[in-house]
């Protein structure tokens, strides 16, 4: 593995940041001024008011849509998973895409529920990444490539991204990034994930502690975290929410795991995220203090912790209320109201 | 006005009280026996598991249903509105009414988008309350008749109920409502409603201070506060909760003002609202507080304070994702996914 490899690869990605758009003051103008002809008093919807702006800011549409929301669910395994951090074996990854698939996961009752679009991605599963306790989860250029995969499955005329994945062990992965990037302890940043125990917890934590001493001196660009620590599922969310921004796609991202993703660009860019709302906080973790670091007030906090996309798909069903409410209410002239 | 009535129709409500199902234990019991052999670690769905248990304690079904989830919206007029604490003219409740039969509000969009039924209820527009501050809103027969018609209202097969309300001014009435029955300063259950300026505050402030004196010494029986500072949505709505109650029909609650009416019950009996859920938590006044009172932890909070269902409708969104998850989710054996 090219573990020391030029950089030339993560300066391809480091050379998209300076081509995000900027968010669209003209069309959230236009969305403001319609808001205040709309039958409600001003402010009353609250953030659902907020989410048309934010779909106007980042759709660059001063009648933005949700015609094809779509919710895109990025599955990899992890050579982690060898040291007991889950209490499910590794073959749950598989079995469970093959379970979305057949449409009987939640997120599939989920996404039915709201009529959102359902993509699942194979992430190399049969290749899980390396044990990121003794060594580099991926090389530079297997992180940059799946990445760069991520960039394409968001392709196809989606307005509106929800991010999900599955990845038996991912909890600790993401934990790994998130202390890296923040700091502290790691017994800070390590949750109970689909259910260990207190020995499982213990084991966690001892992982955690391991992979940051293992990379140690290396983890000051965020892309040597994602690449060292991260798994193939982060790498892809990755790539799909930059390139979600450069499609000018606004995202609804999920909770622990999906979080570190966009955690990563944050840190390369703290504008990045700028198009992205957090669906809801987890009970996972410090998902609550990722939150606050990256800037996001979530839309849900419902004690979710399944992952698959299912907080975000939650919020999307919000997302199209909002929309339905601006796009379609009467106005007071139209209906007759008397305005003040 | 009947306003020294003999009690018998208040006791007719209060003879209802001890009719109230409790409930379903053996339903929820089966309900969590399926949630086991979901393809999800137990617990992950946090509150949308709880849901589901509510809907089976309450409709009494090991299989609950969302067939026909209906938001009823209840509008009535008030006195009170004479003395200027609201920024719009009452004519504005009729007007919205007109706007709910078009399909121009923003609780029709709500509907639409989720798919709940949608009926809205005139209680006697032309005949507005009695201005509280001066007296009582209405007499007992009326009051008992009026919640009696909410009781009627909820009837047709609805499998879940969302309560809404219009009337301009009824914030003022929530107010006087809570600080009745809860005590301390008028001026800490007083918001600004649909949005008044500082001197609006200050008389809706007024309004209700000068409300708890005219009626000092009367409001120690809660169905007293309810004729003497109750609009008709109020007391509809306490009927419609109560009914729902004796029909196992689950409720969600929507913000103050309906919740003003879930507070008479609570009041009378404390166990009146174990089959309703808060909906959302409103930008209006004491909302928190008052949930807290109630024992009753919002799903949403969106800083929302629209009033007309919207927060229950959205919660509405909510519970049928959540009994989607539960009824068509794949099994552990059915999907071959390896539970531990």
């Amino acid at each position: 593995m090219a573990q020391n490899a030029t950089g030339i690869p993560f300066d391809d990605i480091r050379n998209l940041l300076p081509l995000m758009p900027e968010p669209d003051a003209a069309s959230v103008e236009s969305v403001r001024a319609r808001d205040r002809d709309l039958t409600k008093p001003p402010g009353s919807l609250g953030r659902l008011e907020e989410i048309v702006e934010w779909l106007a800011a980042w759709q660059g549409n001063a009648k933005p849509t949700v015609n094809r929301p779509t919710v895109c669910v990025f599955a990899g395994n992890h050579g982690v998973v060898e040291r007991g951090v889950s209490p499910y074996p590794q073959a749950v990854t598989r079995q469970m895409l093959e379970n979305f698939s057949a449409g009987g996961a939640a997120i599939n009752q989920i996404c039915a529920a709201y009529d959102l679009g359902f993509k699942a991605f194979d992430l190399a599963l049969d290749m899980p990444t390396g044990d990121i306790a003794s060594g580099p989860a991926m090389d530079e250029r297997t992180c940059v490539a799946t990445m760069a995969f991520g960039m394409e499955a968001v392709a196809g005329g989606t307005d509106l991204l929800g991010l999900g994945e599955m990845g038996i062990g991912n909890t600790t992965i993401a934990a790994a990034i998130y202390a890296a990037l923040y700091g502290g302890e790691a017994r800070r940043f390590v949750g109970r994930g689909t259910g260990v125990d207190d020995a499982g917890l213990a084991r966690k934590v001892e992982v955690v502690e391991m992979a940051l001493a293992t990379h140690a001196g290396h983890l000051s660009d965020p892309l040597e975290v994602l690449r060292r620590l991260g798994g193939r599922e982060v790498a892809a969310m990755a790539g799909a929410i930059l390139a979600a921004r450069l499609q000018r796609v606004p995202v609804v991202l999920d909770g622990y795991v999906v979080t570190a993703a966009a955690a990563i660009l944050h840190a390369l860019d703290p504008s990045a995220l700028d198009h992205c709302i957090a669906g809801h906080v987890s009970a996972e973790g410090a998902h609550r203090e990722v939150l606050e670091r990256l800037g996001k007030k979530p839309l849900l906090d419902l004690g979710m912790r399944l992952g698959e996309g299912s907080g975000a798909a939650l919020a999307m069903g919000l997302v199209k209320a909002a929309l339905a409410c601006h796009r379609d209410m009467a106005t007071f002239s139209s209906a007759g109201v008397s305005n003040r």
